[in-house]
């Protein structure tokens, strides 16, 4: 049970569904505080059948709160994080700013609950490209130990936030109206394009949003022998983030192998039949909490290879529902506490 | 000079484009004859400033023809290029029905231009997706031999046609209007979303078009040793087709070595600055006869690995562009014979 729960940034793409999770998980709390910066502060906001008053981000604010969840931009995390910190709330961050602290936790429930024990007061949630590639590699890399992985990803325009999404449809009807489509939250017209870079330049030629899912996945695993090689793009499409993925491994998988951890991992489902056209895709994965896996197959180009595809509501698993998801593992500690 | 040019299929959406390459490129030709199915037989097409009426493809149709240039669906292949051949004419097919026909040489002209040689009447034009890869490959190879590559595809509806193009933008319109989005040429709705199948099941988990960038890569560089690991993706662009490809070499290469391969190669062009966020995509890509390559980078998970990014128009150089210039390549012969 958290006492006194906050949610910042509860009028945003993620922070809504963190609110949605938090009722339909039944996410045991008390009392429920939404912050958020000025611009926000004081819109109300529907909670099952509550109607509540979003409060200014202060502070002072944190006094008294237990957990925090929070979805914001990294320098709004840099700020707010250690005002709850310093009053004695648990940070449940899923900006980037936190992530690779080596004070920090970085978690994914169904991969590294334990690692929980040793926060310091933040518990950071990985970046969404990363969260659901390596809920799939996870009980690849239990079996038979990841030793490289090439992705290529194929991001959603709601990675972006609202304004993202919104984009997508404004510049997609700029486009079939013959008008300029429009370039604002993106780098240019999203329209019927694609864009090869998600975020700023970070390494030799590698942006910060790949250069999250070589970081991130070594903290996770705990190993950095793990190489990644990966390439972001964003895609004209609204929600569900998918990625074409080639990992391999210390010892060799059989495809029937592979299969098998995939449908008997936590938070994954498969759907893998390509005679029969059945493969995940985003517009199906849009709502849904699990990370859907398909594609399965022998890579044609290593002896220890395999090849996949994998789809996720970056919104969900790749925001919210882990976030929410880390809340639970506070909450049933708190519990064993108490 | 050819004295007498077919075109087949010159109301597609690749045959359009062959005669305006035609026209643009001044293909040496005296005659030309248009021949399409009864479907398409009696229309009047537009070149410059002639109107020539489409005449029925049957067997006598190809009398006195000297060379074909071709662009239907396999199977209308395999029934006329046998009668094409009968008559003495030389077929550049851009169907997929001969290419890996030992008797058939698979040319891309800046490639293996040479391999023409050996022609017995029918030169194939290889799939788009291989084409555009190979020719971004073949300097690498050329100067560090190429032992493995792994691609993921991004390819635009156009590829299946002037229906599939049709089928996105009016897909798209019903998912921004609320109604249902259709779903006729491509097995799923394809608006705003992705479909990882492209053809049928071929092979062990992999679809026709990723077996053909197998096996097509290998026969046009004449090396079978070369692994290739490809995922064929459907996306929401009209035009342009996009791979995020990692090459792996026998010799080591340097980002700047590969650069300075990419910006002397003949028919890439290097757009590569992402601090300057210059990097080619699908819609800078359309109308343009040149592979575009950006995100120059080294693997980050293999001693001898290069990453990149590679944009063409799939009508153009993937399909049009390259069969023209086959067509040149034979104009040429003809010259230097006569």
């Amino acid at each position: 049970m958290i006492d006194t729960l906050a949610v910042v940034g509860a009028t945003g793409a993620v922070g809504r569904i963190v609110l949605d999770q938090i009722l339909q998980r039944k996410l045991p709390h008390g009392r429920l505080k939404l912050l958020a910066s000025a611009r926000s502060a004081g819109q109300v906001v529907t909670f099952g059948d509550q109607q509540i008053t979003v409060e200014l981000m202060e502070p002072s604010a944190f006094d008294g709160v237990d957990v925090v969840i929070a979805s914001t931009p990294d320098e709004v995390s840099a700020e707010f994080a250690p005002w709850a910190v310093e009053r004695g709330a648990i940070v449940v961050d899923e900006s980037g700013y936190w992530r690779m602290d080596p004070k920090v936790p970085l978690i994914i429930p169904e991969v590294n609950a334990s690692a929980i024990d040793n926060h310091q007061g933040i518990i950071a949630s990985p970046n969404c490209s990363t969260t659901q590639m390596v809920v799939a590699l996870a009980p690849l890399h239990n079996a038979a130990r990841i030793k490289r992985v090439v992705v290529s990803t194929y991001q959603a325009t709601s990675g972006a936030g609202l304004a993202g999404e919104a984009e997508l449809m404004h510049s997609t009807r700029g486009s079939l109206d013959g008008s300029a489509p429009a370039a604002k939250t993106f780098q240019y017209p999203i329209a019927f394009n694609l864009i090869p870079q998600i975020g700023s330049e970070k390494h030799e030629g590698y942006t910060s949003e790949e250069m999250k899912m070589v970081y991130e996945t070594r903290k996770i695993f705990g190993d950095d022998s793990i190489d990644v090689c990966p390439t972001c793009v964003r895609v004209p499409v609204a929600i569900g983030h998918s990625e074409s993925i080639l990992v391999e491994t210390e010892k060799p998988l059989t495809v029937e192998q592979a299969r098998e951890l995939f449908a008997n991992a936590d938070g994954v489902t498969l759907i893998d039949d390509l005679a029969g056209r059945q493969y995940p895709m985003p517009v199906d994965s849009a709502g849904k909490d699990d990370v859907f896996v398909g594609r399965v197959r022998k890579d044609l180009s290593s002896p220890n290879g395999i090849a996949f595809w994998c789809v996720s509501d970056n919104l969900r698993k790749g925001a919210a529902t882990n976030a929410v998801q880390i809340a639970e593992l506070l909450a049933k500690k708190m519990a064993s506490v108490a």
